[in-house]
């Protein structure tokens, strides 16, 4: 009597959460101080405390009815051009707040770009692992077809060759997440190059754009020099899904956007078609009050040092023990090989020592594993000798 | 290249949302005080001093990475809690914390329900005339098949022989809205118990439930005697949805929830097929913030005496007048009889003499007009004139 297909989505658990769980479990039993749960990648460094105190002057400052009433489907006005003020100041992007649209983190956003694009029962996306599991669900749920381009274990970068190969007449677009989810990794400026100019060669051989979605709650979370570049700016047939999850630590506020920039081929008719989705998968406007917020908020960039010096010390002291790793330049991952070659073996022992990292299978990437170093720097001591003791078993 | 399906969604603008924004130019041409804007359901009181105490409150004395972290999909406990606890208390309704799903609101709590229920193409949903429209793109968009029972214009309950016309095989729910939108009508014990019995019988006859939705964003907004029942107290295999936009007023901030009775036949499928339909839909969780506000606000009744003043107001001048209405017992909408029979052509009329109520047709109820009274008493005051001059025409 119910859907076979949603009932497996809600009770098939996923594999993170199973673990998060578990974590929590074992707390009990050897305590938390013995648990290294590297498993959720759910930031730990705190809101800016200028968001709670947008919150505060909000309350004081605004009309209870104006702050928390339904704003237009797209967005408040004042929000979208804040946030497009900041996208041009940063990189002279020309975006307009007409070009965006506000909606309920970038979760809901994707799937109305997946939705929108899913012209027919034919229509393919692309996907490069290693990739957030969630983009299957999402487009069956749409309607498409997910084709995988393996992934480039050397630099996990994109390769080029097996890329070409999953593009055909029926593919709408390419999704790309970087810095990366699970491999923290960041796509060059000469990986998106090469990118656009397939795409581009490859939109005018099948008569129709294929268009790069690029999800990116992970674009200010870089570390050292590098500095990525805003993706529309190097291929205009992009689709930006942004979220304010990780950028302000606010990933249980449900706060994002959706950009369709204005030069993106057949702007006029995508715009419209990513509201309507929206609307089919109940968007009535982004949360109001944290609109406002993000009306004032839309320029503020994340303290990383907290990241960034997990990183360092994690990075560094698993390699000294001889793991081997993805170049960790962004997000608050790192992917790594799995010792032996086999990730779900490897998570497994790690879990029987109260290690708790991610096995890369289910982000289509077999042999590695992530660890989110969004945690405490007291537990990342506490948990080396364990890193040390797998790799030596 | 765009579906062509959501494209018309976002293109084709929705009568009200045209209706209000033209009455926001009009406000520019002849002045605010000149245009009676009845158009929107945007509730017209404020949230309670409560909920901004209890936002002010969690700022002190809760964790920033814990306010506004994710939270598990179905929703903190607490807040599930919190809501069991209260709907224990108003109507010993028996539920549990782990019946509850925390979701962004009613609109994509509704098309969750719809896509767990909608197991093949075939499944049919059956609304009730007068209804709110958005229940035909996202039962459409669930894969299923909506039917409609003609509207008892007589009492606007339930006609139970052209309801039972409508029921077969592939029925899988009738969805109901009481206090209704647009009607303003709160069906009467009498009907759900006739509702229920038609249900049992037919669920019986086809070897399925046949379940109750029952969307209930306006439950507490009730009038004079009326004390309507919780519907799964009467029919168990009822699915609530339920929204804080009116009772709160919070429509903006996207936070509600869907209830399925431990009692319902097939509960133990049907709440995973909720979530994973949620899942579906880019569902990570509900804004966490307000979750965290619902746990502490969960009790609250709004103060209804502004909108029973308006209601009282505007009902009976607008009776004395000669309009005819249906009983208005709940929400904030009165629904009218258009003078003349085509609510078109008397909407249109009214329009241009700046008074903006939105016609029936829209509804599935054509010959009658909705007017929200969440405005002010000083409009309801000065639209009584354009009013009387449009039946005196």
């Amino acid at each position: 009597m119910v859907s076979k297909e949603m009932w497996a989505l809600g009770a098939n658990r996923s594999v993170i959460r199973d673990l998060f769980e578990y974590g929590l479990q074992q707390a009990k039993i050897v305590g938390p101080e013995n648990v290294f749960d590297y498993s959720l990648g759910n930031p730990s460094i705190p809101a800016p405390d200028a968001v709670e105190e947008a919150i505060r002057n909000i309350l004081t400052d605004t009309d209870s009815i104006k702050i928390h009433g339904y704003t237009p489907a797209i967005g408040d006005f004042a929000t979208r051009k804040a946030i497009a003020d900041d996208l041009n100041n940063r990189y002279s992007a020309g975006v307009r707040p007409e070009d965006l649209f506000i909606c309920c983190g970038a979760a809901p956003g994707l799937i109305a770009i997946f939705r929108a694009l899913a012209a027919s029962a034919d229509a393919e996306f692309v996907a490069i692992a290693p990739f957030f599991p969630e983009y299957r669900p999402f487009t069956a749920c749409a309607g498409g077809k997910l084709t995988v381009v393996p992934a480039d274990t050397e630099g996990f970068q994109i390769n080029m060759t097996a890329l070409e190969e999953k593009l055909n007449a029926n593919t709408q677009a390419v999704i790309i997440n970087t810095p990366n989810n699970p491999s923290g990794t960041v796509y060059t400026d000469e990986t998106l190059k090469a990118l656009g100019e397939i795409l581009t060669r490859k939109s005018r051989e099948y008569g129709h754009p294929i268009y790069i979605i690029a999800d990116e709650p992970y674009r200010e979370l870089v570390y050292g020099d590098v500095c990525p570049s805003f993706i529309p700016n190097i291929y205009p047939n992009t689709i930006v899904c942004y979220s304010y999850s990780k950028s302000l630590s606010l990933p249980g506020e449900r706060i994002g956007y959706v950009y369709v920039p204005q030069q993106a081929e057949g702007r006029d008719e995508l715009y419209p078609a990513v509201a309507g989705a929206a609307r089919a998968g109940g968007h009535v406007c982004a949360p109001s009050m944290w609109q406002k917020v993000i009306a004032r908020c839309a320029h503020l960039r994340p303290d990383l040092a907290a990241y960034d010096a997990n990183r360092r010390l994690l990075a560094e002291s698993l390699k000294e023990m001889g793991y081997r790793m993805a170049s960790p330049d962004g997000a608050f991952y790192l992917f790594i090989q799995a010792p032996g070659g086999d990730d779900l073996a490897f998570c497994q022992r790690a879990k029987e020592k109260n290690l708790l990292v991610v096995p890369g299978t289910g982000f289509d990437c077999p042999g590695w594993f992530r660890v989110c170093y969004c945690v405490s720097p007291e537990m990342i001591r506490k948990s080396l000798p364990v890193f040390k003791a797998l790799i030596e078993e």
